[in-house]
């Protein structure tokens, strides 16, 4: 059985983490294993790079933030992604390389060239299917507010930031439609949930 | 006045930071400013990373190691070496991006076509001048432990590591011999010290 990297993608209190589980138990139905992974971390080094880049008050230039981005996904590609596609396992991430396109690309305004060179080099896979979940950026902020603490680092940044980042993944996803699924993600939960295994399921059958 | 980048290279142990103190004091004749640096590191964002970079029994796949120390080099460069240029300063620079050459490069045998890559976008400087320090490997090594303290992570590297390292050194040098000034650092260090200001003095006497 070929391996699987299926990724969630999506702004601030999107609901990436509440679909995963949703996600997780459709692809574990044949038995398959499925693998889960967050970013930034995953690993021991790249939770410790995930702690640099979200400590409040650090002031990273952007060069220095999309380089830590993929100083922790090159870890996570080799030490646990690439594993386990060889096991023939399902990846299910919680953000991957599209995720820099988009914050570091479209909130801090990258090169993005140099962010597909790292792509190519430093991360080496492209997901097989990624869902984008789709939400305004007021009402998503507010429920990742909504989840209490201390707001992080790139959660601290300004309204305007999260638009150009919701922009990037809009364009990203129009311009590469066989392996986006948006989901409305305005939506209730469990509608937003039940959409998202609906178009898993229809992608897993239509694979060989 | 124009600023000036010069870079103090060289394996564990060849006596870099024993050396900048005298080429400080040179460049600091005229009255100029004189900005030090050390890499990994310089700016607080960077001691994190190096501290990271260099912590025992941490396993950073090469990928991941290169991406750090540029991230590092990325805050280094945008923070102080870029502003103290633009002051008219003389920076002073214990490592450089040579060093990524020479051991990510070198030493870990990544491809050093990504490497140039990141010294374009993410570090955008070369040095007017730069040192390079060259001594045998088990002599540096020996130095480096006399020290004493228990050896970082790159430090504790075998034999072999450091002499493609060295060899990555030399054949930089070779390749660009307008800005390298190679010193053989298995002298004394009252020698080498010596010969690195008569360089210095020299180089800076052809200038404008
Ligand atoms: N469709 C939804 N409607 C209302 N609330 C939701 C919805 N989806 C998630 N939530 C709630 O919003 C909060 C954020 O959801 P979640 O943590 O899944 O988002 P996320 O995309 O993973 O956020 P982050 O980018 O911060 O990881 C949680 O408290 C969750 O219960
Ligand atoms: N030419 C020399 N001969 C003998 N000992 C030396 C010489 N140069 C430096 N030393 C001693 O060797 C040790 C290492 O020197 P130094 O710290 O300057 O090297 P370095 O190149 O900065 O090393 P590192 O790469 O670890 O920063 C120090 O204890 C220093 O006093
Ligand atoms: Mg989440
Ligand atoms: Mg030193």
């Amino acid at each position: 059985m070929a391996g699987l990297l299926i990724t969630l993608e999506g702004g601030e209190g999107a609901g990436k983490s509440t679909v995963l589980e949703a996600l997780k138990a459709v692809l574990a139905e044949g038995g398959r294993e499925v693998v889960c992974t967050r970013e930034p971390g995953g690993t021991p080094e790249g939770e410790a790079i995930r702690e640099l880049l979200l400590r409040p008050g650090q002031h990273l230039v952007p060069e220095a933030e999309l380089l830590l981005m993929f100083a922790a996904r090159a870890q996570l590609v080799r030490q646990v992604i690439r594993p386990a596609l060889a096991r023939g396992a399902a990846v299910l991430a919680d953000r991957f390389t599209d995720a820099s396109f988009a914050y570091q690309g479209g909130g801090r305004g990258l090169d993005t060239g140099h962010i597909a060179e790292l792509e190519r080099w430093a991360a080496g896979l492209r997901p097989d299917l990624t869902f984008l979940l789709d939400v305004g950026v007021a009402q998503g902020l507010a429920r990742a507010r909504s989840r209490g603490g201390e707001p992080d680092r790139i959660e601290s940044e300004r309204e305007e930031f999260f638009e150009r980042v919701r922009a990037a993944y809009l364009a990203r996803a129009r311009a590469e439609p066989a392996r986006f699924r948006v989901i409305d993600a305005s939506q209730p939960a469990a509608t937003v949930r039940d959409a998202a295994v609906a178009a898993l399921r229809e992608w897993l059958g239509t694979r060989p």
